[in-house]
This record gives structure tokens, C-alpha cells and sequence, in this order.
């Protein structure tokens, strides 16, 4: 550590940021660090084009990344058609682990208040690039733009920074040291000078996913890094590019602030390879935070048991449409959640449950099919046109899920088809708007796993109450990460968030305008509750960075 | 909830108290909130009388508990030989599931506030009960009266206070609701009321171990308990009533407040039962809390998925003598914590480590020898009167103790030989003194494993280097719950605490007065660190209550 002076500036540098990131977490209510909207008038004239270039200054090349490598690899493709074939430096599971464990010391001799510093200094630097970052993620998983800037460039960013700030919050809620004076009757009073040392679990494994590969491994990644764990990133073979300039940037900034690179370190794989699984069982690795299949996270939770393992698995969303005094906003509301980046989130609805007797609303009783009809004309109005569809559907991330809209058809009566666009700018773009079938509560076989993609079902039950009872069966059963409810009854309202409590998932209520049900709001909204099979843990809470590092006192007398 | 009014003046009535615990985990300096000294000037003139003969009313009979059981078990024996034979209800594992299950959402409805004001209550309950409770855990476990009574019963009130406040703090960090209030714009803003529900993880276990069955278990009892937890406590066979005392008490309260006294559940076991398995195993049990051996420990870890499991294990504790500046300080300090509780602590010390060629003194060099005589004449001098030596001592709490100390004789040169002791008060009462056996560094086989009970080796190192060395290797391997240090050199203390830091246990420096190395004060000492194998959890910190509780969130717009 030759720089510490300059590692301790960075922290003052950016102390009222974490200040302000430290009270966001206690309150709660909105706040934000990194602006949301790519404008011109926020991030300036050139920042847009000139982040775009930066990104394809990487196609074709070798990914400026100074880790040695035995090899190089390539493995992703773009959803939007075009010709990625970045190489990155591929290394062996022997040489990231031993680099991480050889920079552990010192990482963890920098302290919370000077590793804060540092991290918000990345978090700065990404800032800085985030144009770039935003074309990264749009071109790996097919978001469409304006997504990939939000949730995958400022979001993120958010994120991270709330993940930070629980960290500092829990590693600084004990001073590093106190007197202790016990009275002893009449003799001199017991005195000693204890001291905690905050020490990290050791090398912490964070596995991206195809679809968030900032969003959803920013937050582990960055309480992982602030409590002291060196960060080995194993991307998603297919979305590798945004977590490489994501560690191209950290270790810029670790080392002008004097520290060793290998504190971050990516670990891109060769096909096959299951580099995630040889990491995850290597004892040194002790933090493992993932997101992605429900079989994989179930693995990691059942096999890696020598670490903390942190999942974010598949879940069955639902939505129980009861009533509302806005038909036409609820089905805005539910077709927009629908389609956005064409229903490839994991907070996306995928269960509509309405009774088939039909609802009250303000312009009276509509049936069944008339509350499918709504919402599935809804679908259609946003995707009617295509230039304006592909910047909401964004392209469809692989083929599997092409292959799951095709199968999917045979499981239901088709309300609207998904329907193949052409992307005006991208030609070889594979996109589709959504699929909404209907189904009976009967056939609850059908729906009550994962159709991971832009594919849903309006479920005709008996009542509401069958609603409910089928949203605790499914959601209680397989997990969900988000839930909502249309009721204009509060006592529907308050049994609807009765079950929610009960199966533990998050619930929203009535949303008919610029909020919807897949959207969380760092610093104030909790993403997943890890109360539910879909995740056990939640970005992000005290859970969630509590037990990444421990508390190892000496204590001698005064 | 009949009594919410009630429940809700128990906050009232000992939030000082909490306040004050709350200040106490943040500074973590001295405090206490139950005197330690059984003096009748501290408790008044009757007191330890009486609850003495609250302890004997219960011996030969049905232990009241209003508790419905199938059968009724007794399985105690008490060290020092006398009769218990208390009965207690047995229930069905079916049967205290569905009990606390069904207790579960009205323990929850009742929120952080009204929790710990029930729990804070029932402390103050078992603290008038202190004596009776005192009297319960020495005749089970074999400690001497003041150790019971300051272990068994202030410490562990205080232990529990303070995991409480931790319980109460993790509940409060986030509000229970927030206003959100987002820019949209040239448009209204968007704005939405969240509720942030605090929603335990379902039904927590207990598991209580032989030696410690208050102190040990009352942190994950209470941390559990306040955080909405139902608890199932199963005791050890060996020692059930100082917790049946505390189920009792503890159902008095919750009925007083209006709940349903399930809440808390006592399930002794028949023998040869392993109803600690059968319930471990449940999916509706979330939460497991053990003390015990290691064997039992990585059982659960491995086995109970479903649920967080936190555990306390065996470990090689260690001391590494280099130099000191009060040798004979430094003897008595030592042999006082090998003869406390006849070694029969998870604190105790086991390897004492010194250089064959001595060490420097106050006094002059001090071969290897006189170091391992010095501490062997201060443990005779401590047990050299019968009667003096059982106030310390105790008794030995099961026959596989004495078993080990035979068996140990073998294992290296005996400097100090275990004497049985007659003990004056209790014919009956099974007490030995420490034995103390010299080794060479050599044979780490011998002394790298726990030695459980009043058995020690004074180890024989090439220098201070190697005892570092060996202190890494058993404490990395085996994990310890506690180390100390004699130097007179700030270089060797700097090494030896980076080394603990290394190997992740909590390290006391220079022990000559009248704090021991066995002993942590609760509110500033952490017990355990969670950092080694000895232990997967520290008494307490944010780690060990966080994943009591998830957060479910819901939100509407306002």
C-alpha cells in the first residue's frame, strides 16, 4: 500500500455521497446518485456518441485487460445480429484463486473507510463511462437502448452504491476500538483496550447473468469488494463485455490508488468449460453471490458449502385482478410490464389472474374476456408500430427463449400471438412481441413454473378468493420476486397483502401509471425478499452484507 | 392479540433498558444491565434462600409446565450426585410444529416494538428468578454456585439483552413505512406509500447444550424471539431444567400480554429419541441455533438446508507464552482458567505453547521447565484445599469427562496429575482436578483435536516462530474459541494478533490480573468470531440476527 494518502483522499473526495447513500438506506424514500436519462442536457453533447465509439473501439479486438491469460476466448453473439468477437484473457481457476488470496491482506489491512474510498471512485469512473457500459449491455443482451443506459448503466450504479453503503454502515456500527473498565469493588477497576478487526471471509465469486449482467452482480459485487473480499467476476459467456470494463475500470482505479489489480478480477470461460462450478467448490472461495436458472442456484446452494452463497433463481409472478377504478390504466400498466425488453425480466408478470366471472370497474362490469381483451389491446398498441416496439421490446436474448414462445403456443388458447419484428436499425435483430395466452385455474399444471420470456397467461379462476389461494399455492411453491394486486376493495387489498406476507413476496397495489410491477427503485424498493424460493436474499438489506466479513478482536489491559 | 395495550406498556416500561443496550452494542465498552454479584446486599436478604428452595421444590415432581404432552420424561443427573428427577411433558415433533406454527402470524402481526417489550419483560422475569435459575443450572451442569449463578444466570440475561438490542436495531434500521417521491418531469411527480413489513422466517429451534444450557442458548432464543420467530427449545438431556425454568417464565409473560404462550415451546426428549434431528429436519423449521460438538454441528449444517443454521463447535484453544514481564501473574492467571469449571469450558485453553529453551521473565530466563512448573504449582496452589478447590472446580459434568482424563494420561508426560476431590458438601458429587501434561511440538497429532475437560498440554517449541507456526496450523485446522498471547515484545504481540487475524479468533494479550482468557463480557467481548471452524456465528453481532427476518415490502401510489 504506497498510496494510502491517496486511497484516505478518495475517501474524503467522495464522503458526502456515501453520507447521502447512508441516509437513503435509513429512510428509504426517493433518492438517486447517478441521473437516469441519457439526455444531452445531463450528460452533455458528445457523451452519447462518444460512449458508443468507446464501445466499438472493443469489437474484434483483444479486451485491453491487464491480466495474464493462457488463452484467449470469445463467446458471446448479440441479440441485435451484429459481430461482437471481443477476446478476452482466459486464465486458470489456480491463478485467479492465488491471485486473489495473495492481494487479501493488504485489501483487508486498507480498513472499511479507505476501501469505501476506493469503491466509490470505481463507481465514479464507471460514471464516467457509463455510455459505453450502456452500449456493452444493449449489445449482449438485447435491451433496447434507453433500458440498457437505465438499468444497466445508472441503475446499477444505484445499486452498487446502496449495496456499498450497507456495507460501510455494518463494518462501522462497532468502533475499531474501546476502552473497557469493569468496576471491581473496592480494588482499581478492570481496565482493557479492545480492538475489532473486520476480516473478510476470503476470495468472494460473483456469477453473472445474460440478462443484467451490471444490474444484478453489482451489488454483491461491490459489498463483497467494501468488505474487504477480493472479486473474481465470472460473467455470463454470452454478456461478458459490460463486467470486463467494469473490471478494466476498478483495477484502474485500485492502482492509482495503490493497491494490488488482482482485488478484481475477471474470469471470462471458454465454452463448456463450467468455470463458475470449479470456482464455486474451491475452499478459498467463501462468498458466492449469483443470479440465474433455479437448478443452477440450487446446486451452488446444496454443493458450495464452504461459502456464503447469495442466489437469485427463477420465480412465477403474478398479478390478481379483482377491480379497479381504471381499466384502461391497469391494462397500460400491465402491457407495459409485458413488454418491456419483451418480458425477459426476472420481475416480469407472468401469471394475470382474473376471476372468470369478470370485474367491476369505474365503466362497469367487464368480463373475462373483455379484462384479456384489455390488456392484450393494450400489448398490441404498444407493439403495434416497429420502430417504436424494438425501443420497448428490445431483441430476445437467446435462443432458448425463441424456442419457448414456439412451444408455448400449445399450452393455452392464443389471446395475441408474439409476432416477428424487423429492427429498423438492425436487420439481423431476432425480436418478438409478447405472447398472452388464456388459461382455466384447472389447468394450473401449465402455468405454475417459469416461462422465462415474453410469454403470460390471463388465468380465468372461480373468484378472487381462488385468485388468492392459487397465487399462495404457486408463489409459496416456486417463488416469485414481484406481485401485484388491482382491487378498489380494501379488504381484498388487505387479504391479497395478507397472502403476500405470508409467501413473502413483494406487492404492489393499483399501479395504473409511470410505476410498474417489474421496476424496483434502489435505496427505497427491495428487490426480491429472499422470504420465497425465488431468492434467499434480497439487494439489498443487512442480510445481505452482514455476513461477509467477521469481527476478530484482541483486547490487552491499559 | 387481546392485550396489545399491555404488550405495548412492556416497551414502555423498559425502553430505558433497551435504549441503553442499544447504546452498549454501538460503544461496546462495559456495561451491564444484571448484577453479577449473588451478594445479599445486591439482592437482599432472602433471596438466594429462596430461590434455592424454588429450585428443590421441583426436584421428584411433574415440572409445572402448561405444556400438553404425550408422556413425560426424565433424564437428568446431576455431577454433584444428588437426586433430581424432575418430570417434564413430552410432545410429538407433529405436535410442537403445528403448536408454533399456528402462533406464528399473530407473534408477527405484533411488530419489533411490542416484541421486545415482551421479551424484555420475561428477562426481567427470569431475573427475579435468578437464584432459582442459578440453583438449576449448577445442578445440572456441575458449576459451582457463583459461577452458575453469574454464567448460568447475570451473564446469559445479559447476553440475551444484548442480542435483543441487535434483534430490535436490525428490525428498526428501515422505517416500517416511507413516502417515495420521484421527479417526473415537467410532469407530477410520481409518488407511492410503501410498507415495509418485518416477517420472520418461520419456526426457530434451540437446541441447548450439557454445560452452558442458559448462557449458550438464550442469544439465539431471544434473537429469535424478538425477531417473530416461534421457538421450539430442546434442551439437552443432561440439563432441561434451567431451561424449562425459562419456557415456564417466559409463557407466564406472553400470556400476561396477551399472547399465546406457543409462542416459546419446551421439547425435552426420551432417551436414545434425537428429537433434535426429527425437528431439524422439519421444513416448516427455519432457524436452528446448536452448541455442542462438532460432529452434531456439521450434521446440522449439512443436513437442515431448509434452514439458517448457526453453530458453535469444538476448538483447540491455544496460548503462546514468548516472554512476560510478571511470570508469576502470568502463572495464576492461566491456572485459574484451566481450574474454572474444571476446564469444562469451549473457552478453556488446551495447548500452551513455549519455547524449549525458555523464556525471558522480570525475573531472569525461565527454562521450559520451570514455565510448565510455575503454571502446574499455580493450578495446585488453586486446588490444593478441598473445599476451595470445589468453589472452582465444580464438578465434572458426565462421565465421558472422566474418561478423557484417564484416557489422556498417556498422551505425554504428566506434570500436574488430576486428583479426584471429596467434595464437602456433596459426597456424591464427581470432582477432579486439571491435569497438565508437557508434549513436544512433534506430536501435534496428540494435542490438535479438543480435548474436552480439565486436560492440557504445556507443548514444547523450537522457539516462538514455530509456536506461531503451530498456533495457525491447529486453530486454521480445528478452529478455537479463544487465544492469548504472553509478550513483552511489541513485534511478537504485532504477530501473533496477525496471525489471529489470519486464522480468525478473537486473541487476549498479557492476562495476569483478574480478567481470563475463558471469560467474554457481554456488550463489548464478541464470543466466537464466525471465522473459524469452531464456530459458523459470534455472540452477537448484525450477522447473528439479520437472516432471523426478511422484509416484505408493498406499495401503492398516494
Amino acid at each position: 500500500m504506497t498510496a494510502t494518502v491517496a486511497s484516505h483522499e478518495l475517501y474524503a473526495k467522495h464522503s458526502d455521497t456515501l453520507q447521502r447513500a447512508l441516509t437513503a438506506i435509513a429512510e428509504r424514500g426517493y433518492w438517486s446518485a447517478y441521473p437516469e436519462s441519457p439526455s444531452p442536457r445531463v450528460y452533455g453533447e458528445g457523451a452519447a456518441s462518444a460512449g458508443a465509439a468507446d464501445f466499438r473501439s472493443y469489437l474484434g479486438t483483444d479486451f485491453p485487460l491487464d491480466q495474464p491469460g493462457d488463452s484467449v476466448v470469445a463467446t458471446e453473439s448479440s441479440p441485435f445480429g451484429i459481430a461482437l468477437d471481443v477476446r478476452y484473457p482466459h486464465a486458470s481457476p489456480d491463478a485467479l484463486i492465488d491471485a486473489a488470496t495473495g492481494v487479501l491482506p493488504a485489501w483487508r489491512a486498507a480498513g472499511p473507510q479507505v476501501r469505501a474510498g476506493v469503491c466509490l471512485e470505481i463507481l465514479a469512473r464507471l460514471h464516467e463511462h457509463i455510455f459505453e457500459l450502456a452500449n456493452a449491455v444493449q449489445f449482449t443482451t438485447g435491451q433496447a437502448f434507453v433500458m440498457a443506459f437505465q438499468a444497466g448503466g445508472a441503475h446499477a450504479l444505484d445499486r452498487a452504491l446502496e449495496a456499498l453503503a450497507y456495507a460501510y454502515a455494518e463494518q462501522t456500527r462497532h468502533p475499531a476500538a474501546a476502552d473497557w473498565e469493569k468496576p471491581a469493588g473496592r480494588g482499581d477497576p478492570l481496565r482493557m483496550n479492545k480492538t475489532f478487526h473486520v476480516v473478510p471471509r476470503g476470495v468472494a465469486l460473483v456469477v453473472g447473468c445474460n440478462t443484467f449482467p451490471t444490474w444484478n452482480s453489482y451489488p454483491g459485487l461491490f459489498a463483497s469488494l467494501a468488505t474487504g473480499n477480493p472479486v473474481i467476476v465470472k460473467p455470463h459467456p454470452r454478456a461478458v463485455l459490460p463486467l470486463a470494463i467494469t473490471v478494466r475500470y476498478a483495477r484502474e482505479v485500485l492502482v492509482e490508488a495503490g493497491f494490488e489489480p488482482d482485488i478484481i478480477q475477471l474470469a471470462p470461460e471458454g465454452p463448456d468449460e463450467k468455470l463458475a462450478s470449479t470456482l464455486a467448490l474451491r475452499p478459498e472461495v467463501r462468498i458466492i453471490d449469483f443470479t440465474g436458472s433455479t437448478g443452477y442456484g440450487e446446486w451452488l446452494e446444496a454443493n458450495a458449502r464452504q461459502a456464503v452463497v447469495f442466489t437469485e433463481k427463477a420465480g412465477v409472478n403474478a398479478i390478481i385482478v379483482d377491480s379497479t377504478d381504471d381499466f384502461a390504466g391497469m391494462c397500460g400498466n400491465i402491457a407495459f410490464s409485458l413488454t418491456l425488453y419483451s418480458g425477459q425480466m426476472c420481475t416480469t408478470p407472468q401469471n394475470i389472474l382474473v376471476p372468470r366471472g369478470g370485474i367491476e370497474t369505474a365503466d362497469g362490469h367487464k368480463s373475462f374476456d373483455e379484462v384479456a381483451a384489455g390488456i392484450a389491446g393494450a400489448v398490441q398498441k404498444l407493439t403495434g408500430d416497429d420502430a417504436r416496439a424494438v425501443e420497448l421490446t428490445g431483441a430476445i436474448v437467446n435462443d432458448a427463449v425463441s424456442a419457448r414462445i414456439e412451444a408455448a403456443r400449445g399450452h393455452g388458447t392464443v389471446l395475441l400471438d408474439s409476432r416477428t419484428v424487423n429492427h429498423p436499425a438492425y436487420p439481423d435483430a431476432v425480436v418478438r412481441t409478447p405472447l398472452i395466452l388464456t388459461q382455466d385455474s384447472s389447468q394450473v399444471a401449465v402455468f405454475d413454473g417459469e416461462w422465462f420470456g415474453p410469454i403470460s397467461f390471463v388465468v380465468a379462476t372461480e373468484s378472487t378468493d381462488e385468485s388468492v389461494a392459487l397465487f399462495r399455492r404457486t408463489v409459496g411453491a416456486k417463488g416469485a420476486l414481484t406481485a401485484a394486486v388491482y382491487s378498489t376493495s380494501p379488504d381484498v387489498l388487505a387479504a391479497v397483502e395478507d397472502a403476500a406476507i405470508d409467501v413473502g413476496v413483494h406487492l404492489s397495489a393499483n399501479l395504473t401509471g409511470g410505476v410498474f410491477v417489474n421496476q424496483s427503485a434502489a435505496f427505497s424498493d427491495f428487490h426480491a425478499s429472499g422470504a420465497n424460493p425465488a431468492a434467499n436474499a434480497a439487494l439489498t438489506d443487512g442480510a445481505y452484507v452482514s455476513n461477509r466479513f467477521r469481527i476478530v478482536q484482541s483486547r490487552r489491559h491499559i
